[in-house]
């Protein structure tokens, strides 16, 4: 463990609530504790008792609030070195007061991130996990805290950890090749080494494949509702909005704008982007809404193509259509309470669903289908689900599996003995990318940057 | 204690952040802890250690969240209920899923400031430290809190209790009285009785009056820049905003709302109220903009009257002053750099501070005129000051000291001496609504349901 200096920040949400916490790391934490808390009852600071007290400011005598104060021996912690958390009421003054007071006692002001990225240096996690613990905190459906919980537990780390054990094991092999030249290529070893190497590419291909997926999972889709004016594009939106929104609704205060932007549909995150734009073309004429629709296209991971099934294809849908071209689409023929007029041209391959905004037939036929699109296995609701979900990790992994296999070449060609170690060696760093062991510094700051203060 | 069912809620601010706390309280509390955490290491759940753990479905085995847990065993807890605490990482989604579970396990949704009421009920706090609480959490100068927290402490508290000490002397002396009517009154008695009646007395006057100052240190007060155009309120505005926010910008994410409108001036909260329609007046035509001026006037605490000292006191200065009346008031003769033109009417008693907003000249004394205004004593600053802040305790208050100068009138004038135990009855239970002894359930459930969700 490298010896840090010692840190402080809030570490609950910003604003007023029951209880407000500062947390400190570092190794002048304990001594803090006892300049500005004042425990009632007996005892001096023992790890991981919660003892009640008052924060006291040392040199004025200031009782700056009654608090519950908890010490933290290293090992035994968060961060791995000695942390002090103290919980006071939640005000958002006080909080920020007694912070001062740590920061007046020898702490300096924590970074975004700095007590995961301490517990990451200390060995405690992986780079995986450090980055899946704030995947957890900003996840909004079930489906994506689930992945992100999955590789916080070190799902994903275990799966890149055989991946590398198989490496090393071949890494050892060719180096004795090469140290030990004159004798001869034991055939069993070899078929050894290609034994463990195979399922290991294989392994590096599946967590590849997996990333769209896992993408999907923690970022969401982004999902425009095309059509030309009165098909019901409206209503849809209202329909797709109002339905599985138990998440934002438990958590008052939440604001507007994400419970209006962000649906949770059967566990996917789906981004409903520009909705108030798509809203406000309907007061437009009739081009500039096909207009809007248009222009929306390009930028979505999948178009609703809505259409009137009860009113004859124009010219107007064929646009669409056409802007649409080879985009993933579901077509939505809506109004199917109605009698039906309209064929659809021919050539037409997306899937088609037919709803109605008014009944609310076939509207969770169409939720099943958007979620469809994105998430294929079943594998995503089982307990051992994991994927590759950050672009950083699926960049990396590319790069491990190309390695890997000029690694495999060379070795079945029996040529380039000298580039076999190399191309291993990249590959393990490519690997070690991805769990920190090889990071660069720069990254790592980037990475840990985008966490929240206290974190 | 009263037996209660189990209450649980998020304890942390709504948002996202490093962590989140699901507070738990009531007789099913351990039994909850037990059935959902899996401490990582020995021992069961011994009161105030802090176990790290997971939180995990007990019917599907799903891990929710890895967590710390404390459990508090009555009477040693917030409520001096059996509570627990659970520490998770502070995502939205995965606090509201923890808090789920525990509800599934038994426990109900605790309404606004329900703990802090079962702390009250069961007589750790009375009823003014419980409403100071609250007072901490939504204190946003260093004055306000520290007045709520010398009242949380039981300043306050102590002082009330005093006088009813004097009551209840005084009601055991009448009560002798009434009871043994043949015994001849002792004068020195009566008169002991007098002697601590009178500063009690005197103590609920210097309450009553100390309320004026106390309001004012919690709520604030609002100010409002009165003034013709072009006399330089937006840039007096601009100074005071720009000054002592150091509270304000010490948290980020504050919304810009609570920056621009609430200005710390020397500890006093000062609501600079409709600022942003202050400004757009400058927009309009002359008259429209004194217009504005004067329907504000009548809802302020105090009018900062800003005039132009290099120009000529006007026709619509003499308006603005006329609406001022005798409404607490500061002349501001801005422009203090340029040559005095300005010639104040015969007859204005309020206090004039010449200042400039170009070179800062009089701008800390006009802060310090504000403070004056409405905070008179230096004992604000004293470790020691405490005053009432609230209006339902003052009115109560008035109360008390109304019967018990009934009381002592009669006592003195040696009539009625029947009504002698029923003043001080009413006294008593005057007293009593402000400590909450006396004090009728709805206006208890008033009290704690403006409380935020899990205090």
């Amino acid at each position: 463990m490298y010896v840090r200096d010692t840190i402080a920040a809030i570490s609950t949400p910003v604003g007023e609530g029951g209880i407000g916490i500062i947390r400190v790391s570092g190794p002048a934490s304990q001594q803090i504790a006892q300049n500005i808390f004042r425990a009632k009852g007996n005892g001096g600071l023992k790890s991981h008792r919660f003892s009640y007290g008052t924060v006291v400011h040392p040199a004025t005598g200031d009782v700056l609030d009654e608090t519950m104060l908890v010490y933290m021996k290293a090992p035994n912690s968060y961060t791995r070195e000695d942390v002090v958390e103290i919980q006071c009421h939640g005000g958002t003054l006080v909080v920020s007061r007694i912070l001062s007071l740590v920061i007046e006692a020898g702490a300096r002001l924590a970074q975004p991130g700095e007590f995961t990225k301490r517990a990451f240096l200390n060995g405690r996690i992986d780079l995986v996990q450090a980055e899946a613990i704030m995947d957890v905190i900003s996840s909004r459906t079930e489906a994506s805290l689930s992945l992100a919980q999955h590789q916080r537990e070190g799902l994903l780390s275990q799966r890149i950890s055989a991946i590398r054990e198989a490496m090393l094991y071949a890494l050892a092999y060719v180096e004795a090749l090469i140290d030990f030249p004159e004798e001869d290529i034991d055939v069993a070893v070899e078929r050894d080494v290609q034994g463990r190497v195979a399922p290991a590419l294989a392994e590096l291909q599946g967590l590849i494949d997996g990333f769209e997926e896992g993408k999907v999972l923690r970022d969401g889709v982004s999902v425009v509702l095309a059509g030309r004016p009165n098909v019901g594009k409206s209503s849809l939106l209202n329909t797709l909005l109002k339905e599985k929104r138990a998440i934002v609704t438990a958590v008052p205060g939440t604001t507007r704008d994400v419970i209006e932007e962000v649906v949770n549909l059967n566990g996917l995150p789906v981004k409903l982007l520009d909705t108030a734009g798509i809203r406000h073309s309907e007061d437009q004429v009739e081009q500039e809404g096909v207009r809007l629709s248009l222009e929306r296209i390009p930028r979505a991971d999948l178009v609703l193509f809505v259409v009137d099934s009860s009113a004859p294809f124009t010219d107007d849908d064929r646009v669409i259509l056409d802007a649409i071209g080879s985009k993933s689409c579901i077509v939505v023929r809506n109004k199917s309470d109605l009698t039906s007029h309209c064929e659809l041209p021919e050539g037409v391959t997306s899937p088609v669903v037919a709803i109605s905004t008014l009944t609310g037939e076939g509207v969770p036929e169409l939720r099943a289908a958007i979620h469809r699109t994105f998430v294929h296995g079943k594998a995503v609701d089982s307990r051992e689900y994991v994927a590759v979900s950050h672009a950083r990790h699926r960049d990396a992994l590319i790069k491990a599996q190309r390695s890997l296999q000029r690694f495999v070449e060379n070795l079945a060609a029996g040529v380039n003995m000298e580039l076999l170690p190399i191309d291993l060696r990249d590959a393990l760093d490519a690997v070690g990318e991805v769990t920190g062991a090889t990071t660069a510094d720069d990254v790592l700051d980037r990475i840990f940057s985008s966490f929240c203060i206290g974190k």
